[in-house]
């Protein structure tokens, strides 16, 4: 609806999230952080630790789109393959980069640097460095796929430091409207303004809270005036339902 | 690592997702679900209410996996697409259900049965049903593919309820050890590990709980005695470094 706004896609990479032991957390902070910077996310793709599956993803996906994230596989184990599979499905070397080891060297104490932890240095040729700020070991970006760890807090406090200096924050106007009334009841209303409004995105989202069913109805579009009005139209035919609507 | 078990895709359909205004905690619900079923979730994709990448989704998964989950988009709103778009996946006409059509007509008075409600019938020819004890609008299924409603409280009834009927439930031997050692120190241990075990399937898992970061190792595998063994012989290396572990 916007062509301003640019599309991305995010690669999930972990079988932690795929065996149901870790719930992803890590998408929904990267959709909320993109998409005040006027980035939407189109795909999200979660995947195994499978060197063949990542490279095919993050090619496609960096074809498709115009940004690709990915969290996970960037530690010191052996699990961790992510680097490897971006080179790869970049047609780059893997080698040491040197601003990364001396940020591990200073990180770690002589008798810390195991090899394993050096690894964390064996990035793609020409991979530009993201910094982490927790724990030493670098995230990285190669054209524009950008690769980050898959531990939460450390992932936001690299991704949030990132992406402020690398994305204009840019908020799109927004309404949101909880009523009472079910789904069933009013989305024959609601489809009519859609479709009489396709500059707007209207979502319905059903919702429970305090043992009581509600409505969630969502408004967003680059015309704050235009999404005022028509979430006042909705309001207003709530109001006549007895929805007991609320304007957010 | 073992044949018997079946390998399924999830597909999570819904924009309120990828908007980050909704965490999705369905997927997670759904793969430990199938994990104890004998289910491995391969892969898991989030996608918006857009027909053309429901259907191309649907029909690669089903093809590429023994069961496709998908989620969302099953409701009397403008957005609800799935059942169109799983029809037209399987080349199929769309029709009302006359046994999904009573099941509403039951749980809605005359009064309460609009044309976006009883949308919630029309269905792929020939689909199967799946009760809902919640709101009564069911899910379906269509040759491998398994359709559920997106909110969690209903898709998980209907979930929990369909699964246990058709799939059986079998507990892969499993065991985790925790310990304050970090990554970088015991991972050239554990590749070792896995490299000589094949069979058993060693991740690693970096936590951060209590003010203080550790690693939780999970081992699995058909063979319980292997699965004891490998967890046992981690343990003492561990208990030697001096990394507390404990097992559970």
């Amino acid at each position: 609806m916007n062509n301003k706004r640019k599309a991305s896609g995010l690669i999930i990479i972990g079988n932690e999230i795929l065996s149901g032991k870790t719930l992803d957390t890590n998408s929904n902070y990267i959709t909320k952080e993109l998409s005040v910077r006027g980035v939407d996310v189109k795909e999200i793709s979660i995947i195994q630790d499978i060197e063949r599956n990542i490279i095919n993803k993050v090619k496609l996906f960096s074809k498709n789109y115009n940004y690709v994230f990915t969290t996970g596989g960037i530690g010191p184990t052996h699990d961790d393959i992510t680097a490897e599979s971006v080179a790869k499905a970049f047609d780059r070397k893997l080698i040491v980069n040197n601003e990364a080891r001396k940020l591990l060297e200073k990180h770690y104490n002589v008798n810390e640097r195991t090899s394993a932890r050096l690894k964390m240095a064996i990035l793609p040729e020409k991979a530009k460095l993201i910094y982490n700020p927790v724990s030493a070991a670098p995230g990285f970006y190669v054209e524009n796929v950008f690769v980050f760890p898959g531990v939460p807090r450390i992932m936001q406090a690299m991704f949030y430091e990132f992406i402020d200096g690398f994305l204009e924050k840019k908020i799109l106007p927004q309404k949101q409207i909880s009523t009472i009334l079910p789904e069933g009841i009013i989305s024959d209303y609601i489809s009519k303004k859609q479709e009489d409004n396709k500059d707007i995105l209207i979502g319905s989202y059903p919702y429970f809270k305090n043992q009581n069913f509600g409505v969630s109805i969502v408004l967003k579009g680059e015309d704050e005036n235009k999404v005022e009005k028509v979430c006042l139209e909705i309001f207003e035919y709530l109001t006549k339902k007895n929805g007991k609507p609320k304007i957010f």
